[in-house]
């Protein structure tokens, strides 16, 4: 058996990415001990009950205390407050990283925050369900997905070598991004996809003369698509766009300039160009298909999970 | 062994709806025989190479000679064509029917070719894949799914209650519906949000800075799930936007202008109303689910197809 790669990681917040790291962890020994600790009394309980980590400790400060590694998995609002509340307790040499959805948002949070004895490697693990909280992770979460790496200035080689080694060790492939082109590309891949579906599904509960049980009886027909990460976490999600403002509002801006010119194409009954459009945007699909993204079963595979 | 509903059906086009019908069909024993046809050659040779229907007729007079039930499955622009062709060649008695996605321009569109002596019965099954074409259809397609039944003011009583018979057979719930609250409750459950997400993937495509290839490889943070719905089939949904314009285009306005309002809650940083906002439509999910109208299991249970 090869040796785990930290003797001792810390997780600090214990949702849905932090208990599947704790399962992907367990699954390859890559981790000596594993110890969790949330704000909640209810989450660290949960936690214990469930037996998720090693030890879940009652506060960020006992927790992170002989951590070789120390991964925030908190809401990126709250990256700040926590990196504050550890950093005097940080092992010298030890390695702090975080798996929040926003880049130059949290570098900007935690970075002043932390001892010069440490290394810091933000990454971002681009995986999830539309579930949160400690009993939704699961060991697979990872499996084939990217995990994003956002090395500082001053990471030293081989702390992000190591925490690259543990990324794979839970299934996921790696690769190096700077903060700002992390962000954009997240704005294209997630948080606008996301504020279009909050929106959607938004307006759909919202309008009189469709009943709400209409919106819902009748779903299938494309909007339960939209359901799924419209029913993400509120409090990751509010602050996504509220760290990520400038990005997501360049791509709504681009997003309502192209529906703006659809909505013309239909109403203008210009057939020619909707074919166009739509030909292409099919091809996308196959595209991620192709790339191991996503699966190739129709409707998701959805038929499997049917009553 | 109950006798069949319908001694002998027609099915015109054989893509993904009327492909699945027969298989619900047969697999129901629900009708006598079945008669398919379809406009090109090569997909009415794919649709004998697979043994689709008892017989496949080279054009629709044929096929609907004799019939007890008609059912038009081709896109909604190709609907009054195809009206005019069968209009005179219609058995006295016959039902005719529909499955297109929208209901006021195809009752316009057909109506007036078919004679005084069939029943005219619009219908629309909640249902479908993003694949089309003879050998995407399957049994279970309409299994737990609604189907709208639309009855014209002259549609007999016995010839609307026995569509609903094949309907409930193939295992669809029916519904009946008057064709312009179809048209917006289509609108605001599907075509909305299929432009929506064509939108999005063609504005993801477009985007130079971010390259294809980090599209496709970072989808599954969000993106993947808009792709399934817009790589569904051009033809028929630039057919749809044209027919259903004014409540397609009334919904994206008020789509719009929801969206317009949570830019500016990014943009001024109101977190409380993104909060209430992201935990109200997390509510819609809950009720789709429990209303049986999409899997419980996490990201649509896309594990079971995963390589």
């Amino acid at each position: 058996m090869t040796p785990p790669i930290y003797e001792r990681v810390a997780l600090i917040g214990l949702g849905l990415i932090a208990s599947s790291m704790c399962r992907a962890m367990q699954r390859g020994g890559l981790a000596g001990e594993i110890v969790g600790t949330a704000r909640s009394a209810g989450t660290r309980d949960a936690a214990r009950r469930i037996g998720l980590c090693d030890r879940v400790a009652d506060s960020a400060a006992e927790a992170v205390e002989g951590a070789d590694l120390v991964v925030l998995c908190v809401p990126v609002g709250a990256m700040e407050a926590v990196a504050r509340a550890i950093g005097p307790h940080l092992k010298p040499g030890a390695t702090v990283s975080d798996v929040g959805s926003v880049k130059q948002a949290v570098v900007a949070a935690v970075a002043p925050h932390l001892p010069e004895t440490v290394h810091f490697v933000p990454a971002h693990p681009l995986a999830g369900t539309e579930r949160s909280g400690p009993e939704a992770g699961f060991a697979e979460l990872f499996d084939n997905r990217w995990c994003l790496i956002v090395p500082q200035p001053g990471s030293a080689p081989a702390a992000v070598g190591r925490l690259e080694s543990l990324w794979r060790g839970m299934g996921a492939e790696t690769e190096r991004m700077s903060a700002d082109h992390h962000d954009l590309v997240l704005a294209v891949t997630s948080h606008a996809p996301h504020l279009i579906a909050y929106t959607m599904v938004g307006v759909a509960d919202d309008l009189r003369r469709v009943t709400d049980s209409e919106v819902i009886k009748y779903s299938a027909a494309g909007f339960r698509d939209f359901t799924r990460i419209a029913a993400s976490d509120p409090t990751m999600w509010r602050d996504v766009f509220l760290n990520n403002k400038d990005a997501t509002l360049e791509i709504l801006g681009r997003f309502t300039e192209e529906l703006f010119a659809l909505q013309r194409a239909i109403r203008t009954g210009d057939g020619a160009r909707l074919f166009e459009y739509f030909s292409r945007t099919r091809m996308v699909r196959r595209g991620i298909v192709e790339a191991g993204q996503d699966t190739d079963a129709p409707d998701f595979g959805r038929g499997a999970g049917r009553k």
